[in-house]
């Protein structure tokens, strides 16, 4: 950030008063603009004993497969979000269990939140996003062509959690763990 | 948004090609100023059979009673974010529990993450955003003066989920809701 996207002045870099963190300041208007993490949001869509998963169209990580995920936009609540990009991204229509895993990715200011969700039927395709969607047993997975960590922890979770037919919620954060 | 933060020049609100959803566009460098929902994390400080509320010091519901919960800054985790604003609001540590309750508030593009904690010890003070930070028990809390309504949600989940001993992870949009 340059300049303030409210007057269009040079803004400057400085803690503003009451505050601790260096902020965009524009000295002209002295609007303070902050930035803040962005949530990604999506679903873990299960069919049995298989889960859904989609073959990213698009970089970062093209070629690779993920869940059903994306950026939560303004004036949708992160259920909706989660349900509309797993409508665009491959299709599908699921229903919502819980929120699942909630990753933290400090390092590029994003948190990822993935809800455990059951398909409605088996009517998906790739979206425009994707190359192809499929489901996949556990022993299908493709553990080394998986997009992004928050994938591999959220699939690894899932799947030792099913062991013992039961799911909790979890919280992680990648920095302090080993990038997949 | 009325100027490119990257270039200064004025922006315009378009659709961008491959999107469904207006933007703000500059037409000089062509950057796209996405904008996103902001997380507000914090906590349910919990001690013996009472909680931990602060008394809001700042504007909006300056004099109500709230959670320790603040907006998520780049650079840090759900988890280290609820931890520094139980901190910075009520002086007080904790040690994180699980996510418990995820609120969207789509009208004002925010979502709210409580995480359930226990208070390390009886340590708390009023930080410079609160006037005064108490322990209440159930019977105790001042349901009318509550802050915002995804706190009085919060703690109606939780005194429910306490008889029964058994705490799930719950998401909820305000929209569908009656403002409390």
């Amino acid at each position: 950030m340059k300049f303030c996207a409210h007057c269009g002045s040079p803004v400057e870099r400085l803690v503003p008063a009451g505050d601790n963190r260096l902020r965009h300041v524009c000295p002209a208007c002295g609007c303070i603009h902050y930035q803040n993490p962005r949530l990604v949001v999506g679903t873990l869509p299960v069919w049995g004993d298989q889960v859904l998963l989609c073959r990213r169209a698009i970089e970062p990580r093209h070629g690779y497969w993920t869940l059903p995920a994306g950026f939560m936009e303004n004036g949708e609540s992160a259920a909706d979000g989660a349900l509309r990009e797993t409508m665009e991204e491959a299709c599908a229509r699921v229903r919502l269990i819980a929120p699942y895993t909630l990753v933290s990715v400090p390092h590029i200011d994003q948190i990822h939140l993935l809800f455990r969700a059951e398909l409605a039927d088996l009517e998906f395709a790739p979206g425009t996003e994707s190359l192809e969607v499929r489901l996949f047993a556990e022993q299908e997975i493709p553990w080394k062509e998986l997009a992004f960590s928050s994938v591999s922890l959220t699939l690894q979770t899932f799947f030792e959690e099913r062991r013992h037919g039961q799911f909790g919620v979890h919280h992680f954060s990648l920095d302090a763990l080993p990038r997949s």
